[in-house]
């Protein structure tokens, strides 16, 4: 299947934007430039700009029905009395018709990729299968004991079911929870469970300032030295928010693979505070971007994390420079493509890389006129701007429609499972 | 004229939300309630939200064509390098397609009334009159003797050709630019022209840290000081930022009328704070929205300052509980409207009140489940979600479609006028 997208904006986040053509031939790039040949399928992208699809580094796509079901509480509130009550009584089947809602939600955003930490985790799989998005997921390890027992039992066993399945799209890696509700002979259980299948960690870290007085008075550490003393950074690390970041724990991440996924949206509903990114990029440390769960931030639209991630760094450094639009693009691509360890397939629009691509159509009054492709994409365009999705070299979406199923079907079946599942 | 709202959920924003019908009889709400009548038009409203039209309180529309020009500058030195040496090669022309394509972007995205502040406004009045929009224009006051004595000649020319104009939905009122670029004649100028037409004043106020610095230098007083010396404070008085409110200015703001306007996304992307809209309004001030122009804020998507007001104040306040999103909705409406001195007429959706009204579509996937109204308008909805919007009575915009022109030739001349403005 070859397929040639004429005549864009091409904005390759690997060299400077230019008008082009790309030829994709069945899952990749092929080519870049001025092209003329026989192929399946034109897409006319005229005026329109052209760019890797996004990266949703940390989410929680399961939780999709409980969007707007607790705004405006605590962390540790909301978890415990809010989302932990209803989350005992979900199926595999709720699982499964979330995830499904939430995939529709990212390919009509822009995402092609979503790093994804939660239960049921297969039935996700499923739903990404279905939809055509490129996943990495892990079933969430948390507790102690038995319980953490069966959750690695249940991670490895995810493991062998999906990872590198769907022509490798879809991946699996160990999901610790967080330091504070991970014991230490559950974090070795996650490692020795890393290491053996050769697996990166995903794992929440420095979200909160409870987190940071939880983690003295249980251990007398900071979460950095627990994570250190695990081993969990000899293994390639996503770490979820990194909000509370000190001197000696940014002395430490300077050394690791992987990286920060910073959540600006999830952060500030919480209350949680503002992530030193500009520090960490300084810093070398690569950062990526992710939504979290609908039930903080509500949506899964990327393209309203680039903004509040490029607003707020201006916010806490006082200054309108601290953070450019070209920045926060690149680490909702190719940044977030190195912090999950799949930069050299996806993350930006290069001969050989896998055809992950997404349209978005500049003809819209809010988007007119257009001086700066950058600035337009971090400040203006929102996800409703997606007119066509491209993954792994198959249109998931084309003109805002889903191609694999009927989003109608999937938002009855949604609304159907809330009306049982929040009443019991 | 008989129109009739049928099945929506009425966010009215004088009662608790309910399920109902609303009937126009030419420009006024008749009716909420169910309501079986012969009328010439039925709208279905049917899994859709019926609410009042946003009211953005602060902007300076003539400026569309300045969007992504030259974002991540300082606020000075963006307006002395790059938006200045631009404006004045700015025509009448320009300015009007400029308005043009800012009261389509706002009604595409649910603002039904808008509170400006530039020159050349009877340019924008007419494209106002034409798109059917409603509008409070002042004419910047700047500057000192001649050119402050022209303008203000200017200002009294609009109130007299404008005000009161298209059956009242074009008022004017007086617009002094800041305390920091109005000296004490210009000032009093102003004050007195506002005495004689019986109209608000609308200044900024308090934006940056710079111009506390700079109001010291040159008065040795506070912005607070000087407004209140120049007898601004007697006048109904719309306040545009209020980043930098003090202890003492708090306490004169309290006995004003009129309020603050409170512009998240500005205040962010240029690094001037962020305003502490908690207090303010627990100090019983009113606090309305607004989105600058798009030279600084890049769109003027009214459910964006929603999302950034209600999550900055969490920010602040490190509490996800700082502010509600009712009362966030409340600004973009009811509290919007006393800001701006017409809530008697417009701001909620009561009988007898202007039929001001969006309606917004809520069967997509990024708006599903739905467990709580506000919830879902303050954190979940765009401005792309509004389908239909009515101003005074009439249909604006139906199904996405602007009814009043064509948005297409719109944005043609605007690319045209940008292309020999911007090459100057």
């Amino acid at each position: 299947m070859k397929v040639l997208i004429k005549n864009g904006y091409i904005v390759s986040m690997a060299t400077e934007i230019h008008k082009g053509d790309i030829l994709i031939e069945d899952d990749r790039i092929s080519r870049i430039g001025m092209i003329e040949c026989d192929v399946d399928k034109v897409i006319d992208a005229t005026n329109k700009i052209v760019m890797p699809g996004l990266i949703n580094a940390h989410t929680h796509v399961g939780m999709s029905l409980f969007r707007g079901y607790s705004d405006e509480s605590e962390l540790m509130e909301w978890l415990s009395k809010k989302i932990w009550p209803v989350e005992n009584n979900m199926t595999k089947s709720d699982v499964y018709h979330a995830s499904l809602l939430s995939g529709i939600e990212m390919i009509k955003s822009g995402t092609t990729t979503f790093n994804d930490h939660y239960f049921y985790e297969e039935e996700t799989a499923r739903a990404a299968e279905l939809l055509g998005l490129r996943a990495i997921l892990a079933r969430a390890i948390i507790s102690s004991e038995e319980e953490a027992i069966k959750r690695i039992a249940e991670a490895e066993e995810l493991y062998n079911n999906w990872h590198n399945k769907c022509d490798g799209r879809i991946k699996v890696c160990v999901g610790l929870h967080a330091p504070y509700t991970c014991p230490p002979d559950t974090m070795k259980m996650g490692v020795k469970l890393a290491d053996r299948l050769g697996t990166p960690i995903h794992i929440h870290y420095l979200e909160t300032r409870d987190e940071v007085k939880q983690m003295r008075e249980m251990y007398n550490m900071t979460s950095t030295e627990y994570l250190k003393k695990a081993g969990v950074f000899n293994y390639h690390v996503m770490l979820a928010h990194g909000v509370q970041v000190d001197a000696d724990s940014l002395e430490t991440l300077k050394d690791i693979s992987g990286g920060i996924i910073h959540n600006p949206i999830s952060n500030q509903k919480l209350g949680s505070g503002i992530a030193d990114i500009k520090k960490l990029r300084d810093n070398g440390i690569n950062v990526a971007l992710g939504t979290d769960g609908q039930g903080s931030t509500n949506t899964l639209d990327m393209f309203e994390e680039i903004k509040s991630a490029a607003y707020l760094q201006k916010v806490l450094y006082n200054s309108a420079t601290a953070l450019s639009a070209e920045d926060v693009i690149k680490m909702a691509t190719i940044e977030g493509a190195k912090v999950l360890g799949i930069d050299s397939e996806v993350g930006s629009l290069e001969e050989g890389k896998k055809a992950d691509i997404i349209i978005i159509d500049t003809n819209k009054p809010h988007l007119c006129p257009l001086h700066n492709i950058y600035s337009l994409l971090a400040y203006s365009v929102n996800g409703a701007d997606v007119q066509t999705s491209i993954i792994d070299g198959k249109v998931v979406m084309e003109d805002r429609k889903i191609t694999s199923i009927d989003e109608e079907d999937v938002m009855r079946d949604c609304r159907r499972i809330v009306e049982s599942l929040f009443r019991k």
